[in-house]
């Protein structure tokens, strides 16, 4: 793309796009850091989203499933430290006072108001602290406020990450931004994930909700630390058309700018989001081909990506390739042995049913990337699937080990 | 059990019974240790197994399933060091090779022979070195062999697994025991696991078979250590019948006894299994009750004991009980979060959609056991599953991060 087409990155993250302002302050439910972010849009927003599946969720889940359904929303007020999940009626009462209280700071309604929650789960929030912490969020309020909101929903994430893309609309810049917290129990359909997108682009909330339909599967739901799926996650998308843009249409070529600026933006969160996982040093893709059908494909991409003998063998640099030869065959998907090839980086190591009888050295030479490439073809049919994951090492089990205590 | 019904430990392992001798000899498949093991008995013996359903299993699981379906055998020769798995042509080759020499050695037929092989996948074996071993192992066997077998089939293991338990028939010692060795890639429909068993009782094919399918699931079947699915497991059993006994019958008293006596030697080893797997310090039970299918909990089961977060918690001996709710709603089975109960040993932490209201103290207690009963109960119907599971260390990581190289 070049010219009045072309994407650009800018600085602001989820503050980049017009309107917006966010805080992060910190209010005690974490021992150290800032723990309570708020971002809000100065006017009334079409909204999107995508929620974790896992029936134990946590009630801002619930909470942000009625947003999603009336399409508009002014603002998202969220916590780290502190889950509020199987925390039964309690938890309910206090995710909706969390929602009464941030309205009232802002002067906007409740059902406005996104509210959303990590951290340890089985906790009941110490509303004193938030009921502090909400005021303080909305009297620090700022448009270079999305790296202390990105700050403050961070729990094991080593570094905030943000991110912003411009484009142009008729000559006026257009701004999509991002920030997201991951780092432990994260996997497809939403792990301990959570991504505020903001826009300022003119779009409604049915549009937003096809773009994260179509991207959300390739980015956020494509990537997995742990296999762990949590039951708070969350990707929340806010578009309050403060560009003074033309409306963008599904089939213009502005929507084709768009959707390229949010594809840009999840798929730099996602893959942040594995970079900095809990332990990881390297990462590799797993790339299944010539399943049968998609869901095949995905099944066998998950297993490989989430083996613990693949990880290990990652962050060993080991080129014990059988591993995922093992892990591919494991689960209730019929394959062949006979049918399948396995590569790794450009060499590959097994096929019709026989080993590639090459050095050691060169397989050795493969695994020492920062990021390893794995492909498992199966030759039974057309479907694939692609996965991002990070290796496993000590520093996911210290830090595992010692979470709550 | 008393007086002529009771069972007794008795030593000797697999040599324990009559008409059994063993051996485990150092031919160089790894780099040092005892790597060929050989189990013989001195007349034909009824044979019954359990094989892999992986899909890309080794050759010496298809040479089991032709011995399984003729019923009878003379021996098992098994390596560590090397699985001959994804070896192609060349693999099946050599797996018939060493059927063949050890039948010559042993002056018996190559069908009489089962073969089994355990260690790093995608390697030839060095046939050199196994002509070589497989004469030594030959000219070593010996009544009191069984300690060298189980020493010679270990790969990460850190200890040889053997029992053996008798009991009378008409006044006369029966005996049933075994080998076996785990330590990585275990979890249900058989791991990186192989177990041999060896009776001198009397009892046909058929009856082993049916005794191993009631019991494996219950034992070999329901531990895992990393939720990994090998490529070689077996699990098998030779009757020779040199105790000249009566016949063992379905139904009778004797074959009570006889099936107590293999569920005893199945559970001792597949506990030892877990108890010695890659890192493991301590264990955790899962049992998940009040489930619609048994496939239902099953699968809960099996996502709870093989959750990294919850395996961390267990090794962390951290009272982070949501981890546990976490994994038993992310799977596919739908179940209901205000239906469940979880109890960590006697203490139910979160029922009727509440935590329970008690000091974290009480959760710290439960947590802090060498063995942790974790139970989930879905209150929405009566089928259950039961899982042995081990904690997850640092240990794993090193040991995995570094197999082959």
């Amino acid at each position: 793309m070049k010219g009045n087409n072309s994407l650009k990155a800018v600085r602001g993250g989820v503050t980049a796009a017009k309107g917006f302002t966010a805080s992060g302050v910190s209010c005690g439910l974490k021992k150290r850091g800032k723990d309570l972010a708020l971002i809000v849009s100065d006017r009334p927003a079409q909204a999107a989203g995508t929620l974790t599946i896992n029936p134990m969720k946590a009630p801002c889940v619930d909470w942000a499933k009625k947003l999603l359904a009336q399409g508009t929303a002014r603002a998202i007020i969220a916590n780290s430290g502190n889950a509020n999940c199987c925390t039964g009626k309690q938890g309910r009462k206090d995710a909706a006072r969390t929602a009464a209280w941030t309205a009232a700071a802002l002067k906007i309604k409740p059902s406005d108001v996104f509210i959303a929650s990590t951290g340890v789960i089985g906790r009941f929030l110490p509303m004193d602290k938030m009921d502090q912490g909400i005021r303080a969020a909305a009297k620090t309020l700022d448009t270079h406020g999305s790296l202390s909101a990105a700050q403050a929903i961070m729990t094991t994430d080593t570094r905030p990450k943000e991110i912003a893309i411009q484009f142009k609309i008729g000559g006026k810049p257009v701004t999509v931004g991002g920030i997201a917290k991951g780092s432990g129990m994260i996997a497809p359909n939403m792990a301990t994930m959570l991504a505020f997108l903001t826009t300022d682009a003119s779009v409604d909330a049915k549009t937003l909700r096809q773009i994260l339909k179509s991207l959300v599967p390739e980015t956020f739901n494509a990537i997995t630390v742990d296999g762990e799926m949590s039951t708070n996650d969350m990707v929340i998308l806010l578009a309050n058309g403060a560009s003074v843009t033309p409306k963008i249409k599904p089939g213009s070529a502005a929507y084709k700018q768009f959707f390229q600026a949010v594809a840009t933006v999840c798929s730099y969160l996602a893959r942040e989001i594995v970079r900095d996982g809990e332990g990881v040093t390297r990462l590799f893709t797993v790339s299944v081909t010539g399943a049968r059908k998609p869901a095949d494909a995905q099944k066998i991409a998950q297993r490989i990506a989430n083996s613990a003998l693949v990880k290990t063998m990652i962050a060993g640099r080991d080129p014990n390739w059988g591993r995922i030869a093992a892990a591919a065959g494991a689960t209730d998907v019929p394959i062949d042995a006979e049918k399948i090839a396995i590569r790794i980086g450009k060499t590959t190591v097994f096929k019709n049913g026989e080993p590639a009888r090459i050095p050691i050295s060169r397989i050795l030479k493969e695994v020492d990337h920062p990021e390893v490439p794995i492909q498992v073809d199966l030759g039974m049919g057309r479907a694939s699937a692609r996965i991002t994951s990070g290796d496993f090492t000590e520093d996911y089990i210290r830090i595992n080990a010692r979470y709550t205590t």
